[in-house]
């Protein structure tokens, strides 16, 4: 048995999300698809984390163990399972991992990435890979502010949406840096690494800095959220168009097995 | 009856191209559809140029003429377009226009971009928007000398398809600024501004000099197409979705009547 590491990367706007699905859409059917026909039989991939429908991956990662009897290395699985892929998913770096490498639980930080653009006519090239929002200004400045409150640890309950499935009863968890830039004129981006993210943490924390951004609740709103997890939750969820899985880390450790 | 300019932007990818098709899904056929559901009438939009199915537009311009009892400004035509355009096409600008004002023979200038990506995984978010090329090697210097040859008049019948309608006998141009940019790591940007385009005149110029690029043909290939126009053609068309239409350009003249 040998394990495999790949980075994927995707456009978010075609697929059901990562998570598998009964109408076989998501990012994980596509691959297990690729998997399948490359190695003429059923593998499973294990992905860092799940995406949301229409969110957009530069550095998702995923492993999958390949049959014995294969004698493919890294490259010739990066080769063919690209001619079997959507043009909308590729594997964009692939590795021999050890047999301990876990997809999700190896890794130690992700990085995402959240755009705004603030056009007053959204630009067609952009409208599913940001949330455009013409109006009401958003100062930056705030966002900045708002965005400071959240580094470090604390718990996020107020950042979560209830799975369906009742999972992530753990909600602390350590953002190490919250960054906000400009990446072109009337573009907003925000920057989040944090040791893991609860579900629609990341849509949650932005869509509710926005709100302060935009002068419509206190930076003082975010902080009783902060400091008080199950006093309420934050209601505005920034939409999936504008996300992007920019990388997950594995501490540096070499992963070629 | 007032005449109003109209800049618009689109994404090439869902559309067949600018000009009218009986299947209806070309930008004009959209236009002159928005235009009818706003004003009540059948309206007709002149465009300044064809763009070719998959080329986007950054700044495409076109004209219509209000009917006559009209009371709608600039402002109120753009805000009611833009509710009955698919978001892939959008009005950026509009402003009222002198009558006799023509979108196509008022222009002085277009200019066009040609996107190419270089990344050895071609980007599925890049995957309608750029040349996706990862191979072979393409020399920039050599991209920049091809494309300085092309600056000036010429004679461009080499660098022209054919329409099928049998129209543009006159082929000279003149192509006042050939440029080539890197707008990121693995990529590489060709804009061109000159006083007309021949029929898929700037993708043959493009596929031309990357061919001259990628070390397959010598600069005196270009030389000699430009030089003996009627002695043989260029037959490496770069793809549709590289190609931006940037601006039309009209003279820095008030456009507003």
């Amino acid at each position: 048995m040998a394990r495999f590491k790949l980075t994927l990367a995707y456009d978010g706007a075609p697929f059901d999300g990562w998570q598998s699905q009964p109408a076989a859409n998501a990012v994980q059917d596509h691959l297990e698809a690729a998997l399948a026909a490359v190695a003429g039989v059923r593998l499973r991939a294990h992905g860092a984390g799940r995406t949301d429908a229409g969110v957009h991956a530069l550095g998702q990662v995923a492993h999958f163990d390949a049959p014995g009897e294969s004698r493919m290395d890294a490259a010739a699985w990066l080769r063919a399972l690209n001619t079997k892929l959507p043009r909308a998913l590729r594997v964009v770096a692939s590795e021999a991992a050890p047999p301990d490498f876990h997809a999700r639980f190896s890794a130690v930080a992700k990085t995402y990435r959240y755009e705004i653009d603030t056009a007053p006519v959204p630009h067609p090239l952009r409208r599913d890979r940001a949330w455009q929002r013409p109006s009401p200004p958003i100062d930056a400045a705030l966002l900045r502010e708002a965005c400071a409150l959240v580094v470090g640890r604390h718990d996020f309950a107020a950042f979560a949406a209830n799975r369906r499935d009742g999972k992530d009863p753990a909600t602390e968890r350590t953002i190490a840096a919250a960054a906000v830039d400009r990446p072109g004129a009337e573009r907003l981006a925000v920057t989040l690494t944090g040791d893991g993210f609860l579900y629609k943490m990341v849509r949650l924390l932005v869509g509710g800095a926005v709100r302060v951004a935009e002068g419509r609740a206190p930076l003082s709103w975010i902080q009783q959220l902060l400091d008080n997890p199950g006093g309420g939750k934050c209601q505005y969820c920034a939409p999936a168009a504008g996300l992007y899985l920019v990388e997950v880390d594995y501490g540096g450790a070499r992963v070629t097995g």
